[in-house]
């Protein structure tokens, strides 16, 4: 875990770390052209420049004006535009036309950034020690908001180049790794038994990580790497698609109605496949683990190979024994690597276990509160971050969660089994 | 447990339990016009000529076809237009025209019951010896087959009737309970511990029910009664359908898409309130349970009154302690009544627990497989049983689901909380 | 034209022609199966339940309710249940949800008829003769708009039964033509000059065949008969639906959209045509018209064949010299037939004019002013009336209109071009 | 007429005129931030940047590829990206997905202006003497349609710019009226009679204006200026959109449907109402011509003034009559006035006569073609120019067309009535 994270953070590094991570976001953007800044190819998939504002507007919302008497807004309107969905704070521009905002430029916005960030910084410095405790708590989750949007930012922007004819590369000149065999797929034995799961430590941990709590697994085998695109290469030449028993109901009506014959970035070009990555397309590798694959998918594959996907409790349990190191974002391959074990990094992995409230959850009060607990419902949880995850953002208990349809993110499949 | 769901029934037993219950089917329809057979007033509510020949169908082609040699198909095309969903089976007209059905006429759908009905008595009867535990046990499958149709029969034609101007009674001599005040809310402990969970004992269980397995909770507590008119009437007189930070962020946008601001079959006139019954429209009685509530207005309420759902676990504890009785089908009230308890009937109990597989869970091959588990996924798991369901389909282990936005089934809330 | 359209009509002639016309539509009905009254296809198509209730409504409300003093309304919400689209009179029902009227029940609809008729033979016996012209031509106006009905009867029924798998047949007895060779295509002239068109004489017609007025055409030509299944099928077969070039701008979205590739009711098995009758599937006769063809298939035809559709005016300059005859509802054929001329009957022709106001057209005042002037946009002309089309019904300046997009009702080709 | 139009313009003089005229599509530009070219608001307002490109295109496409030999194109996708409807040519980038290219660069795009425009100067100067009258006419359409998407670029940025809640100015400096006065409303008179419409002379004219045709009006009057917003506001003080029977039905279930309560760009604030104008938000000035009206708008306000709205005839006619001079581009008030006459210039008036063909018309072979005549479906014609069109690019026959929905583009009303 990162220092910025410890209840023990001095001000002084605390005020590093805060610029270091903006800094981050801002170095993102730097292989972007102006042009790119506004994309917005779907409605869940938001514009780098909406990012660079929104993350910003958090600080500014939830530290600046709380805790800065008399703070002027930096604009009268941006509370409005940047809002993402905390219906607490107040009405905001509706998700699906971020894509429309024109203005501010982007140049405003990198002014907006520049404002905000010299006035946390006097906060940070210059706070009442009354204060610190609790300023230093929200600085800290302000941060990890916005290494989730860095995350975010990778995603979305590989759909939105993804639907230009021209397939551009986010930076052309990423390193491809050489080709080489898939690892044999192992096991990982979990004996039965009462364990515990949720956020350990006084770390920083989002809400709906606790509270800690027993559960109970029955005896289960993980596989000790993921599935690779050769392994689904298989199950789409076995007529995968076409085969009503391997899917869902709401599955096998999803991809009906929307012609899904492959995971998202595959380009069938004659007899070969191509995948779409932030480095432009490439051929595809049958070694690389599968990615962009819906839960409808995953679970899809995984009832083909008789084998079902992970719980969230059984992952867990695995992370928490691990070293947390990876393919993460900072090796900067930003693209899952062939490879074993693969616990943290390359892909967030599925479960089989539905987004909701631990026992004994409890969110904070206020627009906070919004922040993880309203969305458990129709949600599936991953586990282990993925290749544009920062390492200092991950734990073993954190929960990400998105739709079983959802696929843009750079999800995976790792198989499990009972035993 | 009626007698036909044990292993050691007789033949004779099982086939006058066939019989009766069959008949069931036809004496729910005795109230209808023949033009009401037809109504499909959304796709998930089917109508009544539909239920009649689906659940006809589902003894011919899982009994008659496999266990009678040579069998011929009442009709050759009874397998495409009264197959629901088993696509293992073959294609199916689209569940949204199936009230397009004007041919077979309401006649011919009894003429094919007839046949079914004969054909299935003789079966019974006759069927060599290796085949009778096999068969007894998909003769049973069909039977509860035919009981949740039973209770889909009268939830779709609330539903049907409701969206008449005229709004017809079902039946116009349904009794309506004197005015009571509702009893006093208590509560029930339930103390931590492992406890276990799913079908016990030998007699017929779902397959979603299996496997019995441990399942940790933590203390909690349980409302000794379901929540009433009364109590969500204050819920919106209080500004609960305007209140963002009450709702799921799903159910919030469900809400403001259809323009929901009360319970599906409320109906404002001036300052007073009605709800439809299948006794036609009725003054809204506060100690009545509410009812048709979908999981996002159950989950609302539950926040307001800050507490939360139970889960299906903690219900199935509570219910296996108790008597299976309540009011169920069998006192033909087809409402739910005010009182106290109310464990087993009134309405469907909406629990916090996604529908997932149980460990262990392993449908069985074929078509039969695709009955449950196919639909294991943005579901929610309700518990009790309801005023219309029959007394001899429940268990304690019995696990319902809904997608969270239905609210056409007699659902209902009890409220729970953490100790 | 029929006697109850003269202005001289006598009140006894006029009170036989009331009952025989009211008798037809319930004669139509004969060979349904109460089952069959209740569908609705698509929003567009009503039940024959509620054709039946809306005729009647309409004598109710525009006859006995301004002309009988104290006339009490048979129901209380049947004015709300068969109102179609007059919004000056007040709600209706959504005319999707037509099919949703399972009460009344059929039975009750025809007493609601015989109720109406025996009211409104009364009137026209004895109304005072002050009121006499007036209710004269109200009356010739109910039976224009019920003989509407009878016609749409026919085209919404076929719908309706097209749709069930089981493809039923409204009469399974109807005469089917000799296979014979398409007659070859000739060529009318028709020269250059101003005409006049619209309404001519005193005898009944709809506001929107006035005011009579002039209209230049330049020199043109039009076929002597109209386009055959046979023609059709080159078209098809020349790969008429995938060339772009062909097509309307909005037609080719249509089809592609819609995934059109053939006209209507056409049915492909393997190599063979069969097309959908109300006597039921047939094979597809070469020399039958062309029929269920929306007006984008008609255009792209006609471009394909170098040639266009007519305007109205040059088709009613031609149907004005010509007797009032053809293969019309009397016949009771219910399909278009081979043959030469067919300037009445057999099926609507497609004209290239949008229908808009004539010059000097004026709807009447109040609720009647909405029978036809509101629809004065987006739709276009079609002339000659069907082959369910009761001859009684028509006239040279007959305006008949449809969306580009619609199908379903008797519609052809007659290919025209400019000299 | 501009003297690009004229058949015996110089090659000098066209190249001359090619440059001023592509340049005025960047002048257009020059306020825009990078930000800005990319906006798309709907699927029917396209992004500045992709007009720069497809008028580009359209040269490339349509003069460099067949007159120069081995043109080779600038970049092997553009013919794709920049493609708008010509099918005839190829595939294209779907018109809703214009918005995601934000590759090429804006930068780019203007490169590749500049690629063109030389090489078209030196087409123009260079071509053989016997392609010379093939090459100028095609010049001169190419300019045409560069100034038809001049005038679009206008429509559709006010349309981008509107919907963001900071509602910029395309031009802060924009000059806005004095107010004043609506001068009284007065009529013109036309008398009965036949006469000729269609393209006259031997200047340009798109293919939909031709041929010349006779027409026979009967006697009608004109208003001598547009409706203004004063007298709209009346309409919906009076209840105008609530009052079905004002509405064209296919107009009522629009404004229902998408709950239109007033002109596109007006806004209430509180008691006043504001227009929002390329200069910004302005007050509404009463006296100003009422714009950005759909058809149904503009037909129900005539309904509703006891009036109707012109034929195309009736003021193609009046055009003939006057000379073109009026508030167009030149002014560059980009905003309609107050005033008299108002003939040209100003606002597009909505015609109630559809855009279908002349008798005679007879579009190019080819792509060029598909211009105009494979839109004449379901569109209505405009007449006289708007406030942002060129005043080199009208013609008293020249016939714009839009779907009666609508409103984006300056469009305007002119009461007319029959006498």
């Amino acid at each position: 875990m990162s220092d910025y994270q410890s209840p023990a953070v001095s001000r002084e590094r605390l005020r590093e770390d805060f610029l270091r991570i903006r800094h981050q976001s801002v170095a993102a953007c730097r292989p972007l052209a102006i042009d790119d800044y506004q994309l917005q190819s779907m409605p869940e998939a938001s514009p780098p420049k909406w990012h660079l504002g929104h993350v910003t507007w958090f600080f500014e919302t939830f530290l600046l004006q709380p805790f800065v008497r008399d703070y002027p807004a930096f604009h009268p309107q941006f509370h409005y535009l940047f809002n993402s969905y905390y219906n607490t704070v107040g009405p905001m521009q509706p998700r699906p036309e971020r894509g429309l905002l024109s203005r501010p430029t982007v140049e405003q916005v990198y002014q907006y950034r520049a404002h905000v960030d010299a006035a946390m910084a006097a906060l940070i410095e210059g706070c009442e020690e009354a204060q610190w405790p609790a300023l230093r708590a929200r600085v800290t989750l302000g941060l990890n908001h916005e290494q989730q949007h860095q995350e975010l930012f990778y995603m979305d922007l590989k759909h939105h180049f993804s639907l230009n004819p021209l397939r551009p590369a986010y930076r052309a000149d990423l390193p491809q790794p050489p080709a080489a065999e898939a690892a044999p797929l192992g096991w990982i034995d979990g004996a039965e038994g009462l364990i515990e799961i949720g956020r350990a430590g006084d770390g920083f941990a989002y809400d709906n990580e606790g509270a800690r709590h027993p559960t109970y697994l029955t005896p289960y085998r993980l596989a000790d790497r993921l599935t690779t695109n050769g392994e689904y290469l298989e199950f789409i030449q076995d007529g995968g698609y076409d085969q009503a028993d391997l899917w869902l109901a709401d599955g096998w009506a999803h991809i009906q109605r929307n012609g899904w014959r492959h995971p998202l970035y595959w380009i069938e070009q004659g007899e070969q496949w191509q995948e779409f990555t932030l480095g432009g397309p490439r051929p595809l590798d049958p070694a690389t683990p599968v990615s962009h694959i819906s839960y409808y998918e995953a679970d899809a594959f995984a009832r083909w190979a008789d084998k079902r996907l992970p719980r969230e409790a059984e992952l867990e349990r695995e992370l928490a024994r691990r070293p947390l190191e990876g393919n993460l974002h900072d090796p900067k391959a930003l693209h899952p690597r062939p490879g074993h074990g693969q616990w943290y990094g390359d892909l967030w992995e599925w479960t089989a276990s539905p987004y909701t409230a631990y026992p004994g959850f409890s969110p904070p009060a206020g627009a906070i509160g919004e922040y993880n607990g309203k969305f458990m419902c129709n949600q599936m949880v991953l586990r282990g971050g993925c290749c544009v995850t920062p390492q200092a953002h991950l734990r073993p208990s954190y929960r990400n969660f998105f739709y079983p349809r959802d696929r843009w993110m750079f999800s995976g499949i790792r198989l499990a089994e009972d035993v």
